[in-house]
């Protein structure tokens, strides 16, 4: 229990009251008070007359965070940081050094955040970045399925919130055929034996969207009209990755496949699969209980395991 | 060219001559070869009576590295230390900031030498303990096929040196059962793409074996019964594996997989295999094209990526 919870849950306390629950003195509420109002919580009155916490500055805040998680033990560790030059390279330093797994790395904005094969990934403020670091007991060749369990978990949460997500495989999520969600994980593994995976998240939340990708990406605020209360979803999507992470490593993606298909936006579309090496023409059969996506072309059925798609017929690459 | 090439092709060479080769002062020639000295290196003589390089003190010094390797630009980068925690540590720092591909870790001595699955590697003076930074383009599945392609040019290297080993799949080369060389290959890798590989290899050279791991270790200078010059056998392995790293990268592993099971002490073999979470009594078929181990077992073939392997019928763990 802190103080920001005791606020949360009284319309107006005293704080005479707020030092009982907490048994701390009346001087020291005072001065976590004032420290909250700093990091931007609208807080009225003062210890005589009561406090009231008027508006919270929809921060990705630890306590915020933990707050809103289904369960608190759900996290190790928040490491939060306002700016910062992302929250994956920070994250893989961090899991080099040891951190657990479930330790998140949060912040507000990042300068340098990036996608899969480097590319650049714009992350202002209103934005939702984060990684996690995991460590599961699967093979590494399995890893790549961490990424289509966390789309999953960011697709159910979504659908509470009355967004409409497709998931554009391997690692985004697009609303309208514009990129919402980037997903990119990375991992640190032996022969046989994973060290550590960085899942790491990207949320067009309430943040604007950049000049440079303002035709390929869209922000859920402008898909909603409303601004979204960031610290509960972000806790809403961990608690729910909690449980698909358990399960997926203990009982394999194939229990989780049906439901990838159903999210997914290729299902039996005529695509473009651009794998570095070559492009390919065909039509997606399915992303099968391994995760890989099946092409059928003119010379049968090929699996796909990791590849730029883009849909044929004027849609554009997300 | 610098003084120690000079010296080393040369019987005895007086300090004018060097001076007037690589085209410094004389007093300079001095200096060097007195830090050539406080290196180790016995060298006789004086600048008027001429220098005669009469024991190189068989470190692992950049230097002496360069000198033999096939061709000095195999290698970008050396970095060396004397005694350091693990080169494989110093090695993943270094790639994670970005240090190119055939930049190598070396050291006389690590105090926390590490094998498979965090294992304790005794690492003592006289060894040779290296890590060498890669950035294949292929894809991470494919990594562990860079552990046992190494291990083709350790063995191919140590028959010149009139030592016969045997591979013990997937990552130990022993002599009469007992391990002279172990292998760690760690990857950074995202979905269909490796940020970096290193490629950790510790080799029982000239150093004592540790009473811990006496009755299951063994180094060359036991087997062949002198002291082998270690800069020239670590810069021979490193240039017989860029020609096969270049072929395995662009070509695979398939054309390897013939003379990788030649090396193989394990084919048709009985083996206990222990994965980790199973054991699994058989015999042992192949290492396939992929690089994984077949087991013939009751209920038939089995393909295995990663496991301990023990030979039955009496012959130890390595």
């Amino acid at each position: 229990m802190n103080i920001l919870n005791v606020l949360s849950r009284n319309k107006r306390i005293s704080g005479e009251k707020i030092a009982e629950i907490l048994k701390i003195t009346r001087a020291a509420v005072h001065k976590q008070v004032n420290r909250l109002r700093k990091q931007g919580y609208n807080i009225s009155g003062h210890k005589n007359s009561g406090y009231s916490l008027v508006e919270n500055p929809n921060l990705l805040i630890p306590n915020e965070i933990k707050l809103n998680l289904h369960n608190p033990a759900h996290l190790k560790e928040i490491v939060y940081k306002d700016k910062i030059n992302s929250t994956q390279l920070l994250a893989k330093e961090l899991a080099a050094r040891g951190k657990p797994e479930w330790t998140l790395v949060v912040c507000e904005e990042q300068t340098q955040g990036y996608g899969r094969i480097n590319r650049k990934w714009f992350s202002p403020k209103g934005g939702i970045w984060f990684s996690l670091i995991l460590r599961p007991d699967i093979l590494p060749e399995k890893v790549p399925q961490i990424t289509l369990a966390i789309s999953i978990s960011i697709c159910r949460v979504f659908k509470k919130y009355k967004i409409d997500p497709f998931i554009k495989w391997p690692n985004d999520i697009v609303v309208d055929n514009r990129k919402v969600v980037g997903i990119l994980t990375e991992m640190s593994a032996e022969i046989g034996r994973v060290n550590w995976v960085i899942a790491g998240v990207g949320i067009n939340a309430n943040n604007e969207i950049p000049g440079e990708v303002k035709d390929t990406a869209l922000s859920l605020k402008k898909i909603s009209g409303y601004e979204v209360n960031r610290a509960r979803l972000l806790a809403d999507i961990v608690s729910d990755f909690h449980n698909v992470y358990k399960e997926l490593c203990s009982k394999g993606f194939s229990l989780f496949s049906a439901e990838y298909n159903k999210y997914s936006n290729l299902i039996g579309k005529d695509v473009k699969v651009d794998s570095g090496d070559r492009v390919i023409i065909g039509k997606v059969k399915e992303i099968d209980s391994d995760g890989y996506l099946w092409i059928k072309h003119s010379k049968g059925l090929e699996k796909i395991i990791a590849a730029d798609v883009t849909l044929s017929g004027g849609a554009k690459d997300g």
